[in-house]
């Protein structure tokens, strides 16, 4: 889910600037090195927020999510497997963020957990290369983010339009 | 989780009875199929409790259930697998259960989820016949409980002396 399906970096981009008093910005992190390592290292020691009732309630969507998961729920079965119970106050919140912008997902096909390398499957779209290296049963794709763009080795896309030309077969 | 670790139909038929100003008894339901269907219907007709918070808080542990998850996991890797999704207030309180009796049961080893078909280990000990019939990685056992004396075609195994018994290497 975050990072994939919701923009969670935004947010926590976002409530570090709040609360820090800073001024990060996507764009800045995306080409500068040096700020990039002071954010995170703000990020680490001030991450608390992530604990907090309501943070994943409101994140944005990422752009296409919708429309493109719709589209390959016609040719794949999907599940959304969110590692999560690292935050028990995330959980309910995750359940209604998916109800509010992805209804068509039934509860069926949510799965919380901590390790995914239980999880068989074709295809993980996933942004933690922990995750993609122990997937076992099928092809993993590497989901851009502000964290991973050091990471080598994995078939990579930057976006869900990227995944719906991969994934969604041609007439 | 719930009729394999925690004794859940234990705290259902003592809801209906409040609620409905009722007597049931396991002993009796066990015995006595008459009375057990109509514990049954009002069950269906009455399960509403289920969603309520704090259900879930307070299960009684089944016997012997944290001894013997405790030595099997000396042996293999153990995780707990919840169809849990459909009940959204259920997830916090699950993590919060788990950690009061099988606090060395770490949150990344927790997976709520909908479907278990996706989930792949060597064996899946489950009370629901659905979840055993679609396990395709290992061996499956019923854990007995009151909805599923009538199962056949799994091998069963009736308390968790049993299952260590069986799945506890000896010396």
């Amino acid at each position: 889910m975050d990072d994939v399906l919701a923009d969670t970096s935004i947010k926590i981009i976002s409530e570090i600037n709040k609360r820090l008093n800073k001024s990060y910005s996507m764009p800045e992190l995306l080409s500068n090195d040096v700020r990039k390592m002071e954010f995170y290292q703000d990020y680490l020691a001030h991450n608390s927020f992530l604990k907090e009732p309501g943070f994943f309630l409101d994140l944005p969507v990422k752009e296409n999510a919708v429309e493109i998961v719709k589209e390959l729920g016609k040719h794949y079965e999907i599940f959304i497997v969110s590692a999560a119970t690292e935050f028990p106050e995330s959980l309910k919140e995750k359940l209604s963020w998916l109800e509010e912008h992805f209804p068509f997902i039934s509860w069926t096909h949510v799965v919380f957990c901590g390790h995914k390398y239980m999880i068989q499957a074709d295809y993980l779209i996933d942004d933690h290369e922990k995750n993609l290296r122990t997937f076992s049963t099928g092809t993993p794709l590497l989901f851009s983010a502000l964290h991973n763009l050091h990471i080598e080795g994995y078939e990579r896309v930057n976006s869900w339009n990227e995944i719906g030309n991969l994934l969604i077969p041609h007439e």
